[in-house]
Formats: C-alpha cells, structure tokens, sequence
C-alpha cells in the first residue's frame, strides 16, 4: 500500500533511470489482473506518484508530467508498488477508477491482438471516448 | 494463439519501435495473472517471436538476441500477443515453462515492492538460480 511513510528520496535510489531519465512503468488493474497501460515515468512523476497515491506519468510527446485521470477524472489509485530485478522498471497494481484506463474507450490499451493479417481489436468499448475527453489524450 | 499463419511483415506494420529500433515487451503469466519481465525487442526478435511462437528479445548490455530460457530452459510459449493503442508496447500473454521467469530465482522479476524504507523482497524463491544458471543473465 502506498502510503506517507515512504520516503520517495529512498525508494529512489534503487530506481534506475534510463539516459533519457525516463522508466517504463507498467500498469495493472490488481496484480493479478489486466495490464491497463504501458507509459514513461522521470523522478518527479515517480515521487509524485508516491506522495499522493495517484499514478503520475511523464509524457514524451507534450513534454510535461500529467496525472491519470487528470481529464477523464479515471484515476489510478496505486495499492502496490514493485521494482523489477534490474531496477530498471517499475510495477503499480492499480485500483481503476471510471470505466477504462485508455483513451479510446477501452479499459485496457491493450485491446489488439495479433492475428494472421495484423492487430485486431478484440475487447469492447467501455465508454464513449468523445464524451469524457474533450481533445486528444490519455 | 501464435501461429504459422501469422505474417511478421504485416503485424510489424502496426509497431512503432523507438528511436533505438527497439520497443518494451510486458510479459504476463496468461492474460489475467502476474507480470513476470519486461524486455525489449527489436524487429528481428518480434519476427522470431511470431515464427517460433516462443518469446525472444534484445538484449540492450550484450547486444544481441536472446531467446526466453535459452540457458535456463525456462521457455515462454507464447498464447496471445497484444499491442497497445499507440502502437508502441507489446504484451505476450505466456505459459511459462519450469519454474519462474527470473535469473535470480523468483517466478517474477517484479519479486521487491515499494516499503516506507525501500524495496523489499516479498516473493519467495522458485528455484536456485546457481543450478539453473552457469553464468548470470537471464
């Protein structure tokens, strides 16, 4: 459980960034459960995501730190936090607020799966997209 | 279900690999169960993986392709691949062959989660890496 006795200065340390400062974190619905997301953490949006409990990301694209469910109000609300072997990845078991963690509607981003001719959509939507963002985005 | 029907060159059309050729690839103990690695891979270790149905990599320290258990025979026979919305993370949904997927032993490599003092070791071991393993890797 994620909680103010952690002290991000010293999980730090076992954390190790990429050259571009970044660490892949993965996001699960549980730890037993669906992968929800894939996105990019820097040591501000890890230490953010340890103070308040709510999965922070850094975005690539627009260059800033955002928090999951910023927009959609979808937030993740981490129960578990684990490292991997390496130190070079990091695992939040999540408790999903809303319907889905991504922005096409689905509850997964991983709602393709490979078939003969390419990448098939095989999950529903689980909310209607243009109704909770109203531009582009996660 | 990973099959010879399967065209690497078409579902490598939907993967955008990073600046570096290489793209993150979530490994999940079936499709509802624990995340046991994340690796990378580039496309010929994606090719590999949709030909042989069983999970190769690229390994960014020795720089070159590893198969899943190459060494340790911890194979991972692959059941389902997904793609994430953006086209830029990969989840193989695997049956894990022997006893766990780590090189130090654990079923997971995500074995260490998040205390008020650090990152501490909550899984137990699986199996005795210095019999598995001759030299370190995974």
């Amino acid at each position: 459980m994620i909680n103010r006795k952690m002290s991000p200065e010293k999980l730090m340390k076992g954390v190790k960034f990429g050259a571009d400062g970044l660490i892949p974190a993965i996001v699960q619905d549980g730890l037993r459960g669906r992968v929800l997301m894939v996105a990019y953490m820097n040591r501000r949006a890890l230490a953010l995501t340890i103070r308040t409990g709510k999965a922070h990301f850094y975005s690539r694209s627009r260059r800033r730190i955002w928090m999951k469910g910023e927009e959609s109000g979808h937030v993740q609300v981490v129960r578990e936090m684990r490292i991997d072997c390496d130190g070079d990845a990091v695992l939040l078991a999540v408790t999903q607020r809303g319907p889905g963690a991504c922005h096409t509607g689905h509850r997964s981003c991983f709602f393709r799966r490979a078939r003969g001719v390419g990448w098939k959509v095989v999950d529903r939507l689980a909310f209607d997209p243009d109704r909770v963002y109203r531009r582009k985005g996660k």
